[in-house]
């Protein structure tokens, strides 16, 4: 299995852009610095990169005449969708080597049936146009994060995407039907459909999806669609601590069961960084910022039951056993937006303090409370007076698990102290058998950690993947598997 | 990529033998015909096998050496569970060149988590004893299939087993948290672990899962628990054609959501065949055997809700536009218990007719109307006085299609039109985007018709993977991937 990978990228040859051009019409082709600018930065701005050009397919056979001209060519394609990830996975390095192939022409639905609970996107369509679609034959697409307005189908299936309503209906693999892939020949992989049920060999699609481009280029999905909620109770709970958050969780589940839509544990440091930030309006829902708050919603979709007498029995009790300190349950879905803006703020409100650090941790549910436990007095120790911004999908065993300058510190200072820091949270969610990326992914900004932390049988499986499909290395090189791993032994 | 697989196994050498004997202990290696019989014909009897030898391992560091040693004596291993698979996939060939793997010794629970719902089983544990070990915390393991008293967590895993609640809980993929597998080189993957969520790199349990022991050697499963439900309403309800059962269908779907647990259709030629050879006190629910009967479980894990209001009414609706033409609800669970084994009676119904032809299909739910209207005359064309014995998970659009000799016809004459049978029903089902085996799965028995119906891009990828992760086919060779797929090119 000593198949040599090439190099990073060749540099791409005007004949290449030529073709290229002749694949996707020459305005499709974009070359100049003011047109590429925007596909060249992330997100969070971390990683500023320059490529050689951005190529725009119209169609999933363009795509895959891209992909065989840039093989052949020994030139790599870095895919882009909305260009809305977190670890610098979907932009070019600084070498002006790599073309950019963004889909971002490729926003058909291609179908929604309704009786079937599918609908099949292309990889450019916007979550939230997605959602729409959905929502047009009386559906629910239940993907839903914070960027959905411009995060893509193909980028949230590409990334194995999370968001709020996990806790119910899974990530996005669980989301998925069928998926139709551009692979490192040119071939297309056409795994659509919409069965259920599908027993005749590999599930091949769970491969690609997550694999953040290096496998193959995602250019349609068959997702499932939901019958829509009728009604939602939205509940916000002030608890003493994150173990009565947890058993919270156990009860609400024992009550209403798969209902628990979101549950969402938001910090003191967070709950006053958003108020100290918020928009006129943004109140506590309790009048005081306790140690640790609660979200939660619990959805129905029958229009003749209603969860809400089960919901305020698990409250009333939980209150008098003095596992909750205090609940209030949104009175309109008015109320229950307000509830979640105060969640939804906490990455701005933790922007608008400077720099953080950042991490996107998962334990197991019932080992939240241990690793804040050990996480919180380590990190302090480490660094007197660092605030700790601690919020996220509980539910789903997942922490953002941020910090933020100690009040007065310089900026220089505080990072200083980023990977001791980083080392301690990982340290800590791995001691605790969690993982490193919980939703994020890798991309590059988790690379060494990835390699770190991850079993090197589990690496080398991966590399042995990468190899397989994509022997040349044409797709997304240096993101998710580190070059290291795919080099000849 | 032009690894060349080795020839489909070697001949174990005693040498061999000793090393297994010294790895597991001499009572463990099963040579003598008497002892290996059971492990060597399939659960219908179709592929009488003979293998060298079985061996019985009994931890995940046991199975880990017997790998290493038959790998590298170029000797195939036939890893088996509860051997109750429908295609063949468990058991040797006729070359007593084959070792077997029995993964029968390692049935232990590792671990039972109600508060994460999540529970670590050993590949040899029976998916009944994995469900009494849920129950036994107050939660449910939702996998159920009529052979679950034998059938083992590692076979249904690596079989992507489906069976009775697979509507609402998924398909065995879909309850897998981790997962523990040997590899071909003897190395462990421990993907073990009861994370929700988890973004650092590709899903590699999945490629497992479902990969029928061609990819690794499954030793242990950590799977998802539920809620157990509280109250279940069973109905046995007749309708005029399957166009009114998907109906049915979409309007429980509307009216009470996932719910929806169960949704089975009965044709009237297999509800017949197991009133004829009933067990006594066995009856039609109705008092008739109508055209088409639909069986479904709405089931509830909140106490303070009760479904059944819901049930009635959209049973009513239905009857008053004729949609359903009658309908019962089990009054107790020994009623529903009654229903259910009416459903459960049909495989053994139809083994007491005499031969009979097999088909596990699936298509989109909305499509089973179309599949059984084009299927049935064509067959009726091809063998006039075939008895059509049509049920299945329609919620899942999965129908096990099977035929029953006509009346007065011989063995002989029935079996000389089977292979016109398959190639008319996967004809049927492949021109509306269907699957030719749903849950069973392809093994020896539907190697050809997988090669005939999947893309060849699909069938390339999967060799590639196989190539990378089992490059001497040591892993049930010829099982799934057929060895030309395999050989070089």
């Amino acid at each position: 299995m000593n198949t040599v990978p090439a190099p990073l990228s060749s540099t791409p040859s005007e004949h290449l852009l030529d073709r290229l051009a002749a694949i996707v019409g020459s305005a499709h082709v974009l070359a100049a610095a003011a047109d590429t600018l925007r596909y060249e930065t992330d997100y969070r701005g971390v990683f500023p990169g320059a490529c050689r050009a951005v190529v725009r397919p119209a169609s999933t056979e363009q795509v895959a005449r891209v992909v065989a001209a840039c093989a052949a060519a020994g030139v790599a394609l870095v895919p882009q969708g909305g260009n809305t990830g977190l670890v610098g996975g979907s932009t070019p390095d600084e070498s002006r080597t790599e073309v950019v192939l963004s889909l971002d022409r490729m926003r058909a639905v291609r179908r929604v049936d309704a009786l079937d609970g599918a609908m099949t996107v292309e990889a450019g369509c916007t979550v939230q146009a997605a959602q729409e679609a959905a929502a047009e034959v009386g559906r629910l697409f239940p993907l839903s994060l914070a960027s959905e307005g411009s995060a893509t189908i193909g980028g949230v299936f590409s990334t194995n995407a999370g968001g709020e309503q996990v806790l119910r209906y899974g990530n996005a693999r669980d989301l998925a039907l069928g998926i139709e892939v551009v692979l490192a020949d040119g071939r297309v992989l056409d795994l659509l459909g919409a069965l259920r049920k599908d027993n005749t060999g590999y599930d091949l699609k769970q491969l690609f999806i997550g694999a953040e481009g290096t496998l193959g280029i995602v250019t349609a999905v068959t997702v499932k669609l939901f019958p829509r909620p009728r009604k939602v109770v939205t509940a916000w709970v002030a608890v003493p601590d994150p173990q009565a958050a947890v058993q919270l969780l156990a009860r609400l589940t024992e009550a209403v069961g798969e209902r628990v839509t979101a549950f969402e544990l938001i910090g003191s440091g967070a709950l006053a960084l958003v108020l100290e930030h918020a928009a006129p309006g943004m109140r506590a829902p309790l009048g005081e910022v306790h140690a640790w708050s609660v979200l939660f919603d619990v959805s129905e979709v029958s229009a003749g039951l209603d969860p809400t007498p089960a919901v305020e029995e698990v409250l009333a009790v939980a209150i008098e056993q003095g596992l909750v300190i205090d609940a209030a349950l949104a009175a309109s879905e008015r109320q229950a937006h307000d509830f979640w803006a105060l969640r939804e703020h906490v990455p701005e409100a933790q922007r608008s303090e400077g720099p953080s650090i950042k991490h996107d941790i998962s334990v197991a549910v019932s080992r939240i409370p241990a690793f804040i436990e050990q996480a919180d007095p380590a990190l302090r120790a480490l660094l007197p007076g660092v605030r700790i911004v601690c919020f996220g999908h509980v539910g789903d065993g997942n922490l953002h698990y941020n910090q933020s300058m100690p009040e007065g510190m310089g900026k220089a200072d505080f990072l200083a102290v980023e990977q001791a820091m980083h080392a301690l949270v990982h340290d800590t969610a791995v001691r605790l058998h969690g993982s490193i990326s919980a939703e994020h992914g890798i991309g590059r900004l988790k690379l060494d950690a990835f390699v770190r932390y991850k079993p090197p049988v589990a690496l080398d499986t991966m590399a042995r993947i990468k190899r397989a499909l994509d022997p040349a290395n044409t797709f997304n090189p240096g993101r998710l598997l580190p070059q290291s791993l795919l080099d000849p032994r």
